[in-house]
């Protein structure tokens, strides 16, 4: 039963042609999925999808005033456009993925989940169905009315930002703006005391550069935009440190120094912690008025179905989330 | 001895008033300094520094006919322009240092040294003395004749090499260049071969844009640049990998399959080995006809003198200039 009967957490498993609905049926048959999970999806995908793994699952409708029954996995249901083949999406099925973000996100903004946890979804399909969709992040933004996100992966240890994230390199220099910058420290830090009960979290502002851009001998990013901010909400109180050279802000001793490091861009900050995190990353999406974790991998058509998919980053976006929204993290009953 | 009477190793220990110097001293008092290494150094220099640090080491005359006296480091004196206070570089000294480096570079070619490792320079007192300076890399290559080298770094496990070094980040996408990308391929599958006993050396090029421009959305160099030159050398039978997204290329599995892995910029590629690296990395450059490491760290100026710097990272670039070189791996007399 709900342990605490407060707001469960909302787990939608995204594509349902890809992985997804294979980790959600994996992890429930092997009684990894913690009880205070609701899975919003057609139950027969998930039915069917166990059954194509050889694994069995027990399901039960999911009411909010009610407890969950032991051993059945809660199931809001939102009903399929069309038939699944693993591997094979369908842009009929747009609406169904979009259908099972809106359940969730409207449950965290009224109350009725504590937070939501994303599969991987199929950017390119929810287009082909003539739909405009950049991404989980952008998505749950506009649904919650909130102009500015920030990106924080976490491999339950290293916490890395991003100051800017899915950009080609050539653009990454012109998206340094100091009242975007500003924009993205404030919401970490208020997130960080928010989410991760961290009065004064510390934070390392990597520079652009190489070196930092050596007192301007290798690009006046620093100087000209980033020490400026630094300067400014260190004033106010926050506990900034940079511009750190990325190539010096990652070593074991400088790790010890800072509860979160925010990389300008995605590979100077990423490849860092898919190298020394623990097999699983999880993504957390932060700015929002609700709580959002994700996995950190894709769709993974060509193993879909298979029941090869690795449920490891999603059971971790399901302990983050829990832990964020100060639940205990339970296990399955 | 000089164990293999075969030509030994030079070090010049860079920067007469940063910490190059300790680092010798370090290292030949406390026994872990090879016998087969000849430092290239003002002896008084050594001398005053060891008596500084309340060190004793006993110095004596490199002669390239006569094996090394028992406990006595042979140096090869180069004279000091102006005398020397530890932290206070001056630029009267600046021809001292590059007389060290011609001479190692002249002994190199001339099949007297081996290879040769280099301690840190300060290149602002270089160039305040009036001699345009921009690197230990350009110099030697200069002198060796040799208009490409590239930069590779390892911590004796993982190798990363770079194909642009020391760029500001807004002028890294315009460097990505397929005759360059093209040379600098070439030099690393040849010097990994030349020099590290590898065959046929399994490389990974990273892809520019964050997840390698997933085909073509976040970026088209991938497309246009990288893929095309991967192509070309493949069939020449160069074993190339990529462009792989640089979040991936470093995971643990990842690693296994590759001999090196060629970043496309600075921050893509180093803060990873400096996050696992197990304390020290070694900078080797490739492209030379000699054997070059170096430090991978400056001429901590702030405490050069005190004894409180760390030798480790020149003992691996010795360790891996001998082992480059063929020579065993050997410990003081």
């Amino acid at each position: 039963m709900n342990d605490n009967n407060g707001p469960r957490l909302a787990l939608t498993p995204g594509e349902p042609a890809g992985i997804g609905p294979d980790l959600v049926v994996l992890l429930a048959a092997s009684g990894r999925l913690p009880p205070d999970i609701v899975i919003i999806a057609d139950p027969a995908l998930l039915s069917d999808r166990a059954g194509q793994l050889g694994l069995h699952i027990q399901l039960s409708e999911y009411h909010p005033n009610k407890a969950p029954l032991p051993g059945k996995i809660p199931v809001l249901p939102v009903t399929l456009r069309d038939k699944i083949s693993p591997g094979a999406p369908r842009a009929a099925n747009a609406a169904y993925v979009l259908e099972t973000l809106d359940a969730a996100c409207r449950g965290c903004l009224d109350g009725s989940f504590a937070g939501m946890v994303t599969g991987p979804l199929h950017k390119g399909i929810i287009n082909d169905a003539g739909i405009r969709f950049s991404g989980h992040t952008e998505y749950l933004a506009d649904r919650c009315n909130v102009e500015h996100t920030v990106m924080l992966l976490t491999d339950g240890n290293l916490r890395v930002a991003l100051m800017t994230t899915h950009l080609p390199l050539r653009d990454v220099a012109a998206a340094i703006i100091a009242q975007q910058l500003e924009i993205t420290i404030r919401i970490l830090h208020q997130d960080l005391q928010r989410w991760f009960d961290l009065d004064a979290p510390r934070i390392c502002v990597l520079g652009l550069n190489p070196h930092a851009g050596e007192g301007g001998h290798l690009g006046r990013e620093e100087i000209d935009i980033i020490m400026p901010v630094i300067d400014a909400l260190r004033r106010e109180g926050l506990a900034l440190s940079g511009p750190v050279p990325a190539d010096t802000a990652f070593t074991p001793a400088a790790r010890e120094r800072y509860d979160a490091v925010l990389a300008m861009y995605h590979d100077q900050g990423l490849p860092v912690l898919k190298a020394t995190g623990f097999g699983h990353t999880v993504n957390i999406t932060l700015g929002l008025p609700i709580i959002r974790t994700s996995v950190d991998h894709g769709t993974a058509l060509d193993i879909a179905g298979t029941g090869q998919a690795d449920p490891g980053s999603l059971l971790c976006a399901v302990s983050t989330a829990m832990k964020m929204a100060g639940r205990r993290v339970g296990t399955a009953q």
